[in-house]
């Protein structure tokens, strides 16, 4: 399939076009930016909503709810779950084939997991990337579901314009790890199994945690009460989502945060490019191996070699003219 | 103080020198990197341990007894905790004084946290720089705590010989937490709280996730039993940590990862170097703000932007020789 005819499945609406473009996404293939290049100016339609919370607070289940909520609602729905998961666990694609079943029927839902292929940043990115071809595709709303709460959670999930950070009742313990950076990001809390008991307590502590927080702001985060298993307080959550991007577009925060987010992706993009091209030239060069076996023993440091390679490499161009 | 002055007091075992160093490595101030690029060839003598795992599992209180138990072997210590705290809890500074109590009357302890004052990579490089410093200091073991439990740990603690990862008896969700990342990355497995139920039951459990994995490797992790506490199992912790950087020193790992990461932390830099030269280079110019507009009003892609703009930056060092 041609990067053209990519693009133009993508844009007809094509699962097939969808879910190739994906996989050039997640294998780093060179038509991948390719296609997104042109899909670009058919992307930021979409609401973006990211789900992250500690292992076991039910997140996979919520993410269903609040989808059978907005197909109520008639909105189209794609689900990216992104799974940082090892080797050992290759949770990702089962994962994957008991949402797909769920949704089998539904032709306006789309769900995909991201894996990490690599490091933790390429996750970042192409799952980043999945949502814009997500978001060409014309999704209404895309759920960005993300395993695990640490900070890496937080890199991924600040491509969403709202963020809803799941916890269960529980020890005291794990109320440190909301606190542990996606305090700041959270838009809306949700304790989930709100069946178990401590589940208002646990409302009321994260609620005296945000009270704290006396900066003035447009938005203050609620905390609902949720069962995923039942579906009950799902309806309020979704109000909730649809009001948090309202409150962003008249307060004119959308914007500002969409110029923000498109010079971080500018600039990530140009870091990318640039490294890439330092490093093709760098590796392989026997030099090159050679200066780092000399760094390893300690006979050259590598603040001052990184000084002089980057050096070369900028004036090599110079020479090239000369 | 000096560049100069700031080198010979961390040479000579100053702690006022090496509060200084690392404060100004905290603030990215440019007199680090010009002092840790002197210090260099005094590092790669400290046994590096990284203790990591979720919230509420003791580290901390593992890493005092470790430290206890390291001193009765005649060890130095040094301990750099990496804190990810958001402006919510300021809990780096109080765990901080805490601890500095613990060992206040004993020289050979060195302790400090390094909290998140930018993006979380800011923070993996600050700890890599503060964990050189303080080998250069000359402490024999460096342990570096880390709080939580995410990708993000991964990252920080990937500068470890040896990486203990620390875990509770508890539900089995947080097991969870454990197949995400960093069961690749452990070396030794701790069952801390070993008085709780249920503490053989997850040491069993992690033995058994253990042998799903049957590559060859020099290394089996031992999973081990301890009650920090107490300090019961901690002695037989200390030994396996003394055995695995044998274990990695005989069979040539340690000269291998020492290459690897020699390789990994000269590309950092010269990536560090050339993002910053061209975003000096861009920031503050009208057009390139214009050009961000345009990219948020989908009027241009950003990919072709960003090669567009990597291309002038790289051929102005041109232009300017001719």
């Amino acid at each position: 399939m041609s990067v053209d005819e990519l693009v133009e499945g993508v844009l007809a609406g094509k699962r097939r076009s969808l879910a190739r473009l994906l996989s050039l996404i997640e294998d780093e293939d060179v038509r991948a930016p390719k296609a997104l290049s042109q899909l670009y100016r058919h992307t930021g339609r979409a609401h973006i909503v990211g789900v992250t919370g500690p292992p076991g607070s039910g997140k996979s289940t919520l993410v269903t709810q609040i989808t059978k909520e907005l197909r109520r609602r008639k909105k189209t729905v794609g689900i990216i779950c992104v799974d940082p998961s090892s080797p050992f666990s290759g949770g990702a694609l089962l994962g994957d084939r008991i949402r797909m079943q769920e949704h089998a029927l539904d032709d306006d839902v789309y769900v995909r997991s991201m894996g990490t292929r690599g490091h933790l940043g390429g996750l970042a990115r192409s799952t980043a990337e999945a949502v814009r071809a997500v978001d060409a595709f014309g999704k209404d709303v895309i759920l960005v579901e993300t395993v695990g709460a640490g900070q890496s959670e937080v890199e991924i999930i600040e491509l969403a314009h709202t963020v809803v950070v799941t916890d269960v009742p529980g020890s005291g313990d794990d109320i440190q790890a909301i606190k542990a950076g996606i305090m700041e990001i959270a838009d809306i809390f949700v304790v989930n199994k709100s069946d178990l008991e401590g589940a208002e307590r646990k409302g009321a502590e994260i609620n005296a945690m945000l009270e704290t927080d006396i900066r003035e702001k447009p938005w203050r985060p609620p905390v609902l009460l949720t069962n995923a298993r039942t579906g009950e307080g799902v309806a309020e959550l979704v109000d909730k989502i649809s009001e948090h991007i309202s409150c962003l577009r008249d307060s004119g925060l959308l914007e500002e945060r969409g110029l923000q987010r498109s010079r971080d992706e500018l600039e990530q993009m140009m870091e990318y490019k640039l490294t890439h091209q330092l490093l093709t030239e760098l590796r392989g060069r026997p030099e090159y191996n050679e200066a780092i076996v000399r760094i390893a023993k300690r006979n050259e440091d590598p603040y001052t070699v990184a000084e002089k390679l980057v050096m070369d490499f900028l004036l090599k161009y110079r020479e090239d003219a000369g």
